[in-house]
């Protein structure tokens, strides 16, 4: 199977576009997990059972004149093409691992799409550009109703959506943030808002969602709980702590500039340095000097790139991604040389 | 006194031409120290003694056709001026430091120079550019040939020429080279060599001489006897180790490139990018990364600079040389930041 990208889509639109507070928001993210009535979660279904959800499930979503959704069956795609959906976020890593029936649809943006046969029988997700939870939230709705119209969920009057895994019952969603918090980091109070938040009943991760580290001082916030709330309160209760986070994180930059200027500019300009330069480099380094330079862009002190470059960077320098682009045959100990490569290509 | 250098006067001659084996050797020196008879060294002598010493001088040597020595007297410049040519190699830190009726000859290209009143009553001096210390030795001579015609020097049958100094009796001859040695520490052989260097009754010493470090790999070397061996002799010998020793760092650089290569060049166009980038640097960081791209010239890794401007960097980047060119003013806190916008400027 080929892999269906070309340069034009190796980025997903979130990637390649600008949203409100976007120096510091990179994108919202609204998830919706979702089950048909009477037929058993995908970890006890059949091969007949996961077959009937995603016919029913294609059968409403696919090439629909609202969210033009395109199909692609997971068990089709080849290694390299699984790892590229993982790393724009499209897939998960556990579906990747399952076996039949597995499904994506996706529209041409990557913005709007729906695991099929995951943890749940579908979950639909949709990514803006920015703090644009809102919005985000709007088009998966839009998508569940079109569900609804032809389905029959699995519900409870007492605990709302049901689901595989009992952290999604209720309103079944999960709404995140992804946040570049550098300033906070440098100025050492990063830990200390982490764990107020946390006490606020939000979750928080690194960049590649649970288990991974905050790689290039970006973390992923969401709600923990989504039973006992209705989708406004949960949106609404994160949109205001992300507000307040951004808050933060100004008065931080605030302050490295007063207190440690010429500190802060150095390491910015090296970071630009190393990056356009560098004959080899790891993701850790290339995600903390990713960091760096996009830190000097929102502070105007570097102003010869597009920030939207780094956001796509922060995607392309990972394993999958490199290895399409780089057109690497071989397993493992080039990698940091073509990454580094490829970094200079992009910085040029 | 207004300092004598424009922006052709930054550089002696040196610094601004390539010599034989240029790619390893920056220079070549020879010193002749020389004393008149029946006058006190320097540092027992009158004030009256040293105008003699001083007048004699400049009447043999002052404007001479065979080589035009222009007088400058060091007790008339001002602060910055003595370290602007202590930092080019033309007087000693001690030779700021002293008294009356101390002066320095030099001539236009800053390769033939002499001071007057320093340890002695004279010490001639010549550069040139790469290793190329037998025609150094020839100018050096004719200047003692000079001096020699209209003077009597200090001299014995058994001790040769006399020296306030004793390692300095002899032949009065210090000849020198100084070496660009990277790669034989990138190996970890220099101490080896350096120590094998010493038992052939050399001297190593850091760039800046007498307890000097050896920033940026660089070591000068010298004889340390120069009583019981002639001029040639001494010389011969210096030449013939300083050959080995380039054989040994050419055969460290192929055993980099076999053995290390991407690390090579990762560490290479690293230290370009952030001399190129860096907001501030500090004269030992700058002096290791100089060292590095360097070593990317020589090894064909980097074609895009012009060796010389690294040779004159290495000078350009010290506090006086700095402080001249940078136009400071106020003492201290951000020669750092000056020195980093010199070197991204001379980089360009």
């Amino acid at each position: 199977m080929v892999v269906r990208m070309n340069n034009k889509e190796l980025f997903s639109k979130w990637l390649s576009e600008s949203g409100p507070e976007g120096d510091i928001v990179l994108s919202s993210r609204i998830r919706l997990a979702r089950n048909i009535k009477d037929i058993p979660y995908p970890n006890n279904a059949s091969d007949e059972d996961l077959l009937k959800v995603n016919t029913l499930i294609q059968d409403v979503l696919k090439d629909k004149d609202k969210v033009k959704l395109n199909y692609l069956s997971i068990d089709n795609m080849d290694e390299l093409e699984k790892y590229i959906f993982v790393e724009k976020y499209l897939i998960s890593p556990a579906h990747v691992k399952e076996g039949v029936y597995r499904g994506l649809l996706t529209n041409r943006e990557e913005n709007i799409s729906a695991m099929i046969n995951e943890e749940d029988h579908i979950r639909i997700q949709v990514f803006l550009s920015g703090l644009n939870l809102k919005k985000a939230w709007d088009k998966a709705d839009m998508i569940d109703d079109l569900l609804e119209e032809k389905l029959d969920f699995a519900f409870s009057e007492k605990w709302g959506y049901l689901s595989a895994c009992p952290t999604n019952m209720g309103t079944g969603l999960r709404a995140s943030v992804m946040m570049h918090l550098p300033a906070l980091n440098l100025t050492n109070n990063i830990d200390r808002m982490l764990s107020a938040i946390s006490k606020l009943g939000l979750v928080i991760r690194g960049i590649y969602g649970e288990g991974s580290d905050s790689s290039g001082n970006i973390y992923q916030i969401s709600n923990q709980v989504t039973l006992g709330l209705n989708e406004n309160d949960i949106i609404d209760n994160l949109e205001s702590i992300t507000k307040q986070i951004i808050g933060q994180e100004k008065n931080a930059r605030k302050r490295l500039v007063k207190e440690q200027e010429s500190d802060l500019k150095d390491s910015i300009y090296r970071a630009f340095g190393v990056l356009k330069n560098a004959y080899k480099i790891n993701i850790e380094e290339a995600m903390e000097l990713i960091s760096n330079v996009r830190l000097g862009i929102d502070m105007g002190i570097i102003d010869n790139i597009d920030p939207l470059t780094l956001n796509q960077l922060i995607v392309l320098i990972r394993p999958a991604h490199l290895k399409k682009i780089m057109d690497i045959n071989s397993e493992g100990k080039d990698n940091d040389i073509k990454r580094a490569k490829l970094i200079r290509n992009r910085l040029l």
